[in-house]
């Protein structure tokens, strides 16, 4: 079959050619029934029966302008035609300039940019410079965090996504994250549990052997592990640690980045300026795969007379670096991270709204377009809805398909369910959209009542 | 500065810019001085000088269909215009038509394809397949490897390029590649060899516990790390301890898949049936990243019950599919196996011509249009030009750069030149490129003399 023929094949074809050839990410084969998707638009996509789904998790957190861009899309065809693909050695105009563009968005610590193909590459890379860079060995990351699927960001992760890649590397080691919802410890205020996060931390640390930590990694707002968002006090306490210990702090901010939080990165929020940031989705919105890790001025530096060793056959892919050009403006031009800032409270009310009316919704997270609604069995003991790592009634997906059956699509993690759209929404879509969620959380409560 | 304004930024801004804000692979980035690249063509690429490259290493070994193809690029912009993202999860045409043609193009035994983005990623994820299918944990590699540079893939990796992910990961175990020219020992045949490799090999897996080893991953034909061709008998040897212990065989056909050794895959040089097959360069040849693991049927049942606990945001990305599809069928349309057999025969006669006379040239190894010349001090004691891992005089770099000034592009790894351009070349081109290699030779001849 031709390119061109793909026009012709019908949606039973397209999904029985998927079941049948197509390997899908973290899932038993035999169960799925992917739908067909045949067209996208704005913060929609339509299924092949031609029925409209509200994107209401930006797909996995990476469409943040929305589906079918026209800007983006004129980019990536213009450097189609001019040139798809150079070696990562050569100066190439597109790779230049994104790599200027990008550093003038970041904080004002960091010097240059090294450009891979997605978050967990990202991630992989910080892992390798911050180890070059101290001459240390151990690295730091928090039970509730996902950095990716390849062996080093696994390692990373503290979720159970990474117990395939176990038995582990050795010097990673993991600590607790300021989840104060489920801290099991009553704090007088957001600034006292983040001195009792980061005390703990630096405890750690020393137990550890502070002269052997190389790097702490952190997603600066945790993401598919229920949108944590640290309390008051927390990222600046991680950062004085760091500079204690001469240890780095690494943000991931491979959903956070790009607006997602109503800054351009999330540590803005808190002005903490990390020494190494990574990020992806957000950088081409997945128009092309890209990402990235930022190097604050005195690790590039030392990258002027060591040998850097990383590399990727497409490193600052020219179409990739393209697409994210034209995101960058598109985020100017359609003033998208301040979309995101100010639609980010009314969507907080309307979560609050949605938290006080629910007793199956336990607590509600929310910074800019991104939250996490935390479902309960009992709002009083906090029983969580299915247990760490088990659905065996398949609860959470059932909840899935009962949103996207009223036309809201989004996904779950644990007993969580994030709300991330396109930051294009409008405060009319986003009522209509947290409408529905507000229907169907009306069928939680009377489940967990049974 | 805009997209568009891309066309008004001087060579000089290109490669200031780049410097500034990039960093790139594998160097010590004070040194360097980036070539800036405005036009590519087929098998030449220009400098923003006018002066023309013969790419006799298509790029990183990817470029196979070469530079600027007309099909591929119109592929990508008629998907961008219809769809350049969707969510993994999602059955998309192109995701649909370009597993059903790689599963039509590999050997018979593979049942289904997980896709990535590119070489590093496709050996992470195999990696995991093996363990999970098996159930077990060693991990078998060769010491003259390179499997890519994240932790999994480096630790898979024989050479240096591994030493940054150190301390290594628990139960990856190396052994001997067939590097016959460097064996230390006179064979009688190709097959002595093997027996003798194979045999070898056997006797440390049982060393190791046959049982717990998962996998044994080699490049069909080693890349990077010299070109070597596995002697006859050698993969079928491999093959038979697989089946006798069930250990998958695992195939990294990232640099030797779609026609470089003038087949599809190497294996098929040898009729040999891999348990997975790791791929990426050739099925896109880079014009969109693109990667993936070919999966045998026994084990893509076994997902149909059990979770595949692999999963990334641009897992199958629709644009890079429908850059794959075409990729597929230029391949095809153009006769470029077929030609990267025909014309590997003549590049071997053009090569052996080399070997004899010149002094400097210790080895040539050759298999389609997939070649390495081997310099040595001296041709009888074969003293490497360079010893392993090091190169103060910078030797090496200064002899591509002679290359290179003829217009003679190519990289070198060790003592080793890559010699794997572009299988659209025609006869009178790779005449003409040989005979710039000859002349630098006796440059090499005549410093070797000193």
């Amino acid at each position: 079959m031709s390119v061109l023929e793909c026009n012709n094949v019908t949606a039973e074809e397209i999904k029985n050619f998927d079941k049948k050839y197509n390997l899908h990410s973290w899932s038993a084969q035999g169960s799925l029934n992917p739908q067909v998707i045949e067209k996208a638009e704005g913060i929609y996509f339509w299924d092949s029966e031609g029925k409209r789904y509200f994107d209401m998790s930006s797909q996995l957190v990476n469409l943040n302008v929305g589906h079918g861009n026209k800007k983006i899309i004129g980019a990536i065809k213009d450097q189609a035609d001019k040139m798809p693909f150079m070696g990562p050695a050569y100066a190439v105009d597109v790779r230049s300039i994104l790599a200027q563009k990008v550093i003038e968005k970041a904080p004002d610590n960091m010097g240059k940019v090294f450009f891979t193909l997605g978050g967990a590459d990202s991630n992989e890379n910080a892992i390798k410079i911050a180890k070059m860079f101290t001459g240390r060995n151990k690295i730091f990351s928090r039970y509730r965090s996902y950095h990716g699927a390849s062996y080093g960001a696994a390692n990373l992760t503290g979720e159970p996504r990474r117990y395939t890649c176990e038995p582990g590397i050795p010097g990673f080691v993991k600590f607790f994250d300021p989840y104060i919802y489920r801290a099991g410890i009553e704090f007088k205020s957001e600034e006292a549990a983040s001195k009792y996060y980061v005390d703990k931390l630096r405890e750690q640390i020393i137990y550890e052997g502070e002269e052997s930590v190389a790097a702490i990694f952190l997603e600066t707002v945790t993401g598919s592990n229920g949108v944590i968002i640290p309390p008051k006090g927390y990222l600046k306490g991680i950062r004085e640690i760091c500079d204690e210990f001469g240890i780095l702090m690494v943000c991931d901010e491979v959903m956070t980045g790009f607006g997602r939080t109503g800054e351009w990165f999330a540590c803005n929020n808190w002005d903490v300026k990390p020494d190494l940031i990574t990020f992806a989705k957000g950088i081409t919105c997945g128009y092309v795969p890209l990402g990235g890790v930022l190097v604050d001025k005195k690790i590039s530096e030392y990258f002027d007379n060591n040998t850097l060793m990383c590399g990727l056959t497409y490193n600052a892919h020219p179409l990739s670096c393209a697409a994210g050009i034209a995101t960058l403006e598109v985020y100017e031009e359609e003033k998208l991270v301040e979309n995101s800032k100010d639609l980010g409270k009314i969507l907080g009310k309307l979560l609050e709204d949605i938290k006080e009316k629910h007793p199956s919704v336990g607590d509600v997270r929310y910074i800019g377009l991104f939250s996490a609604v935390e479902l309960v069995k009992d709002k009083v003991t906090r029983e969580a809805l299915v247990p760490y790592g088990k659905d065996p009634e398949k609860i959470m997906p059932r909840i899935i398909g009962m949103l996207k059956e009223k036309g809201f699509s989004t996904y779950s993690h644990e007993n969580n369910i994030m709300i991330a759209p396109p930051l294009t929404i409008t405060e009319a879509e986003l009522r209509e959209a947290i409408g529905i969620f507000d229907k169907v959380m009306c069928f939680v409560d009377e489940y967990i009542k049974k």
